[in-house]
């Protein structure tokens, strides 16, 4: 199967459509391509009808509601990544995710809701290719007040 | 107009003279060039005559004391990169900021804040190579009670 | 001296053996390499007979411990890097740290934690391929409740 026939597969899994690919918000890009690699900025979590999910893990949502917002967090970036190349087959591989989860102090459950974003692309890219290096983070505030927030590194052929 | 002429123009649009590129103050470089990329460190925002601001985005300062300081920021990561490459025309272009806020956790307005970086790279790189990929996230504490840190990958011509 | 003759020494002035690579606990790889660039994902703090070390600092852990922490962190980073590199000689220089410290809010000597890793890539690399550019940020909560993790960029000779 191709990336592109995986994330056909993996949304109807989902039960979701693709989103649209997110509008700058402000002064920044949704991608940038250097040289074979593709730097995404930080994506929010955004369902597929627009609407940003809020709140703080271990708080307002629980493990399981972070990884669903991880997992939409992580779809807007295939869909930023869809836009610029035309195509997710030309993506080679993931290189490295930065996963930063808004959290309570004595939360410690970051990388089971990193896991979210991680399965999605797991699944997509196959597992080589789909699986990256990462670093999950509890952070005290994020924007707009989204529990998760994803930026991502990917390898792509050029 | 050339990225020094733009840089110039946009010192003098500030008030602002050229601040002189800061020494590393610990174990790190101020920036490392691996290929085409340059990689900067963390730059704490500090003033041409060498002040270093301070407190908490949200409840010592507010947002647009915050881009303030996130300008800073960028105008240090300006002068550490024209000491390394000679002249700030080697750069072809922002790949990416992380952006730092230390702020109070109900702050959700992260994205402004580093907008304060983000315009001043727009204005002496131009609006195509100096918007790159960016995220901005809210965090507990920063170095020295520092309100923003700010990090950027540039592309440069070798 | 070689980069892995510098190890065996700094090992033994640690007075630590090298500990075994760490197996992924997720969906990530310890390290991925695109080109010339090996990215690790962040590294806790575990001791070389595989204790984790936990605790906040300025709270539970002083900046002494906070250290130790931080140079366990980057100990594991050198025993990924070693599992996936074969020798450390293959490591051209370290490009960069992000050094997450897990801390009270009032906390603000983070770079003085990260110099914990920071000294000890030095010690092993070498004053010049040793020491790279880096972030130092203060976190709300980090995985597990560690009071470090360590991300780290290194160029490599392909």
């Amino acid at each position: 199967m191709t990336t592109e026939e995986r994330l056909t597969s993996k949304l109807a899994e989902m039960g979701l459509t693709m989103p649209a690919a997110a509008a700058p918000k402000g002064l920044y890009r949704p991608v940038v391509i250097a040289g074979n690699l593709a730097y995404t900025s930080g994506h929010l979590p955004v369902t597929p009808d627009g609407q940003l999910i809020t709140g703080r893990v271990g708080d307002d949502l629980d493990v399981e509601r972070g990884q669903q917002a991880a997992a939409l967090a992580g779809l807007g970036i295939l869909a930023t990544l869809k836009a610029e190349l035309g195509s997710l087959d030309r993506v080679v591989r993931l290189v490295k995710l930065l996963g930063l989860v808004n959290c309570t102090p004595d939360f410690t459950q970051q990388p089971a809701v990193i896991n979210g974003v991680s399965q999605l692309m797991a699944d997509v890219f196959g597992p080589d290719a789909g699986i990256g290096a990462r670093s999950a983070v509890g952070v005290t505030a994020l924007p707009l007040g989204v529990p998760v927030e994803v930026e991502a590194v990917f390898e792509i052929a050029v």
